[in-house]
């Protein structure tokens, strides 16, 4: 009898199964082409790019469809689809990396091929398949090894890789074919057919450009860095004007600059392959962009700290937090500020703006004034001391921070290698000062004392042309 | 007169340079043949696989060298040259991962290739090519947008380009020949024949396992973690045993870790293609290995504010640091031999020892007897409280390090999955307990208080089937 209740309640499941498939298809499928649509809205470069590898492909089939180009080329057009294929990437950089770096290997190994070819024919028929084996074998394992050196990976890995494989298609295929110059010809210039046409598509059918997603990713993580800063006064500080709601996702945007070493180190050596574009010359110097991104990432992972300042309950006493809270945010503000004119500043390629050293001097000021304020708020109980270990812990990491935005700053200034002193007082109107600006200083040091020997005064200031 | 003199200057040096040009020559190429034998040395796994790539080669040649194989294949044996230089990679994962892709996408893309050519035949001989377009073009721009997609880029972004190329070659070429079912048929034994060859070498000739590798990539960066926590103690506390030179090089080991993830990702997911070796099962949970590396990484971003303590002028007075010293170096020493005992059970995927969570509640203890230790050293002067703060940074980076120690632990216990529990004192022996191990306990909290959840006590043995 049970058997029977149970054999009748899967019955009935299947069945309603069976009604709602139509309907549940219907939403995975609408669900599917909402995600994807998404994905592309999120990027319309990704779009486009996939819309000019059509293009490409189109046109290169074309050596096909039109008879006099087939009579030329035969077969062998399909070198320039395989071409128009493998060469297509992303970035302007990666297409003419990949571009040149197949056309060199081509021209170099096939001349070699030719070569081998010959030599091995010298030494009669029977001996001419041993010889291309060794040579085959020789020149493919020394290339394979050449290819783990880090110089050559980075830069030269594909055209190793292709120089082993058209050395070993023409030194082979040489053995079997008298016609090992005309194959030769028609390989190289199909594959300088295909490659043009990718390097032409990239660069003038809207282009994407390694340097410009470099030099925008950098200026986008210091913004980053800024916004962490301005979410973690508002959590840490629940007095602040910023509620912890609208800055609790901001305090942990820091987090995806800890992960972005590889495309900075990708988007760079791509970047260097590319031509002068919009405001970036030829030899911008797109490895100063590794220092900057270097010390951006240093500071983040004292944010990883600060966060843990933020994420732990064990959190000072409300007293001792109250009576350094005025600096501490006074410090987190201004850093911030800074690092936000560092930014714009990067991202605009506009004038330095006088207003990043006014910002930093006034967090250092503010450092000054949180020794002050850890002074006269001498612990009462032998308790107290072990209690204000968290809020001594953030204080200091808010100090490390400080200095760190101040080396981000050299560091743009050295980018911007172009330092002209302009007279006090120029530019000061750009400076959206806030209200909270410490005037007060406290035992200033002379310049010369200052860690990173940088004259913090307000008569400075500077031109990016990054 | 003095331009008589330069010249002659000039002149003497170029002949002094001219001279010296052959032993520079030679001093250069011996510099740069050492570079390359150490570099050989450093991993013999890259000659190996380099001397393999060549093998394949010779091997596939046979294709063209040997007669009745050539009467078979023509000249397509090119395609299995192709094969075998672009699907040889380092690791055996890699090799398959390449390997599959290619075959599943020829297969895949040529059946498609063969379909649209009789499709745009039924369309008459003029509408063909329009046709044939349309599909390259929309399945082309399709498959290059799909690459965008984050999990098909981790896995399938080879198969996915190498469909467009088989895609397009067929649907092309079919344009100009009547024998496109030989050429695809030819393609896809060409390539099989290639693929067969790279795999077999790749897993039978000295292989190299991605598995292996990030098993011993993340056991080695909990080594690394634990030698700096070493040297850390050697250089913070000059009082201790180990000298400051000794220990100078490892206290900045862990650098390393900080840049490790995207090898460990590539890794991990190379991994997941490989089948069942040596001491890993086909099922092998390589995602689990993100978590503790993950753990590993966010300690060692701890070890950045550690390090900035040893390299900070500002350091917290003598006297203070001596009040410290005994429970701060327990704590780095019992939290390094965790590492170590944690590390070593990784490695050798032997039982899980007992001591790993002796070690971890000494260091716990420790941390108890620090605040024991903070609320004696109660500051005398409002002046001392300033200077103490670097001590107290310090003090309070080593308690994170000894939590993250204690996650570290829990997931490489869970990456284990046997969790059997053996009376308490088994394996006991095999602790190598230091003879400073605490044994007073002050204020012991009750298991469920544990930040963790995790019953430090010894009375719990787990096994570890890594």
């Amino acid at each position: 009898m049970e058997m029977d209740l149970n054999a009748q309640v899967k019955k009935a499941c299947f069945l309603q199964r069976l009604k709602d498939f139509p309907s549940n298809l219907k939403d995975g499928v609408t669900k599917r082409i909402k995600h994807v649509q998404k994905f592309g809205k999120d990027d319309p470069r990704r779009i486009i790019h996939s819309i000019k590898v059509g293009v490409s492909l189109t046109l290169v089939s074309m050596l096909y469809y039109v008879r006099p180009l087939y009579n030329s080329f035969g077969v062998s057009g399909m070198w320039a689809i395989v071409t128009v294929v493998v060469v297509s990437e992303f970035t302007v950089g990666g297409t003419l990396s990949k571009g040149l770096n197949r056309a060199f290997a081509t021209l170099i190994a096939g001349a070699l091929g030719v070569g081998a070819v010959h030599l091995a024919r010298l030494c009669g028929h029977k001996a001419e398949p041993i010889v291309l084996g060794i040579l085959v074998f020789s020149l493919g394992s020394a290339v394979t090894f050449s290819r783990f050196f880090p110089r050559i990976k980075q830069r030269y890995d594909y055209g190793a890789l292709i120089f082993i494989l058209t050395f070993s298609m023409v030194a082979v295929s040489g053995y079997r074919t008298d016609e090992i110059l005309v194959i030769a010809y028609q390989r190289l210039s199909t594959i300088l057919i295909g490659g043009t046409i990718c390097i032409l598509v990239s660069i003038f059918v809207f282009p994407v450009w390694a340097g410009e997603d470099l030099h925008k990713l950098v200026a986008n993580n210091i913004i980053k860095l800024a916004n962490s800063l301005e979410g973690f006064e508002g959590e840490y500080f629940p007095s602040s004007e910023k509620t912890s709601k609208e800055t609790n996702s901001s305090v942990r945007e820091y987090k995806g600059i800890l992960t972005s070493e590889t495309t900075e180190d990708t988007l760079a050596n791509l970047a260097r392959w590319e031509p002068g574009h919009g405001r970036f010359r030829l030899s911008h110097p797109w490895t100063k962009y590794f220092k900057i991104a270097g010390l951006v990432r240093q500071c983040a992972i004292h944010f990883e700290v600060l966060n843990a300042c933020v994420l732990s309950d064990a959190k000072a006493p409300q007293d001792f937090i109250s009576k350094i809270l005025e600096p501490c945010s006074i410090m987190s503000r201004e850093a911030g500020e800074a690092l936000k004119a560092i930014a714009k500043s990067i991202k605009t390629m506009s004038r330095y703006h006088v207003c990043v050293n006014t910002h930093i001097k006034n967090s250092k000021n503010a450092i000054e004034n949180l020794r002050l304020a850890l002074k006269l708020s001498f612990p009462e109980t032998d308790k107290d001391l072990l209690e204000i270990i968290p809020g001594v812990t953030m204080a200091s990491t808010l100090i490390y921070i400080v200095n760190y935005v101040e080396k981000i700053s050299e560091a743009v200034e050295e980018l911007s290698g172009t330092v002209k002193p302009v007279l006090e007082g120029d530019n000061a109107e750009e400076c959206n000062n806030s209200p909270h600006v410490v005037i007060a200083i406290h035992d200033e040091q002379p310049p010369t004392v200052n860690e990173n020997n940088v004259n913090l005064g307000a008569e400075k200031t500077t031109v990016v042309v990054v």
